[in-house]
């Protein structure tokens, strides 16, 4: 392993939505890094060294360890301007976060954490079965979501407005978890559709689409890039 | 009711850490703002219209209607620079949004809410008596919240740096939450106390030093200035 401290290094795990927001950020920068896949259930011993929130991501850049998504894609958006994934107007840059915030905080509570839960982190750490009842309710929460983003996208280009922005990639990061174990249902919206194909072919989600977690097969369209 | 679109308004409730955090950051920009409060749990029916994820606060400013409170602060910051209330440097910047996103998550889930939901939410819907054994978990973990901060303030004047920036009204907002009720052991940590102290003498805290939440007393120190 290179101990360099300069080396990039992402401490992350695997079908989290928060890890994929900043390694599909690090990639659509073009940042290399190294992935160090953290069993953090296990509580490894340096994870509060690293995150004293005892959390993943962590982030090793230009020496300095950082946490907190959003904090990270924040702070690599200003550090390595190029491409913009942030609008410059105020207003234009809260929409963005509004967006932001609405799938680290809402969707995930109501979508990705309870179906995630389930259907594959009770698989991995062994503790027990999937609740079919809490994946039911989760099924029928990311509908209401989907026609949500749908109609934003009536007037849009992308989902905070005409430009790729950090709100896409971290929409793109919590959907491409749900896609993974194939709990959504594309054929809801066409304009969703068509807006998750077009950055799903974009060259920085080549590393998550290659993901394989052990003991859960991905859904079989998962890597497929034309899949409407 | 002035229904000048222009006017600023803040659709807000009051032992909400999340609608404190703009309440406090609008007053150290000096922005007059007309409060509203609003019944969230009773589901009002003007609040999906006026932010489609049910959620307070919401700011109605310069016409626009804006959702999320730390999107809302970063707003407030960009398009009323002055006082600023994030440093320049990015990797400054990171550590701000990393304490507030400490705060408005992980303090969040393990401190002010389960205190706050036992102790004056449940009061507030008549959904019950409160569960003695969450709030000494609450309790506990703001122990080590604390101790983490105080550290932090060995090295810092303010909690992300040498400077006062959005860190330290999104600490202060959970703070003041749960000061309301008397839940603070300041005699914890006197760095820490200085800070609140500090933070707290600021005209900008005089708006959230005046809630009188019906049915429920501010201790006694709440709102007085010299509590040490």
């Amino acid at each position: 392993m290179n101990t360099n401290t300069q080396t990039t290094r992402l401490y992350h795990t695997a079908l989290s939505p928060y890890c994929r927001k900043v390694r599909l950020v690090l990639a659509e920068k073009k940042i290399e890094v190294e992935l160090v896949e953290e069993r953090y259930w296990e509580g490894p011993p340096d994870l509060k060294r690293r995150n004293p929130a005892g959390k993943l991501p962590v982030l090793r850049f230009r020496g300095n360890l950082l946490a907190e998504s959003q904090a990270i894609v924040e702070y690599l958006d200003e550090a390595v301007p190029a491409p913009s994934l942030m609008p410059q107007q105020p207003l234009e840059r809260h929409e963005v976060r509004r967006l932001c915030a609405w799938f680290d905080d809402k969707f995930q509570a109501e979508v990705t954490r309870p179906i995630l839960n389930e259907r594959v982190w009770k698989k991995i750490t062994r503790s027990g079965y999937p609740d079919s009842r809490i994946v039911k309710d989760g099924l029928r929460a990311i509908k209401e979501h989907m026609d949500y983003l749908a109609g934003l996208l009536e007037t849009r280009r992308w989902l905070a407005g005409n430009t790729l922005s950090l709100a896409d990639f971290t929409a793109a990061a919590h959907f491409s978890c749900l896609d993974y174990i194939s709990d959504v249902d594309w054929d809801r919206s066409e304009a969703l559709r068509d807006w998750y194909a077009t950055i799903k072919s974009r060259p920085a989600f080549r590393s998550v689409l290659a993901d394989q977690v052990p003991g859960i097969h991905p859904a079989a369209h998962y890597a497929e890039l034309d899949f409407g």
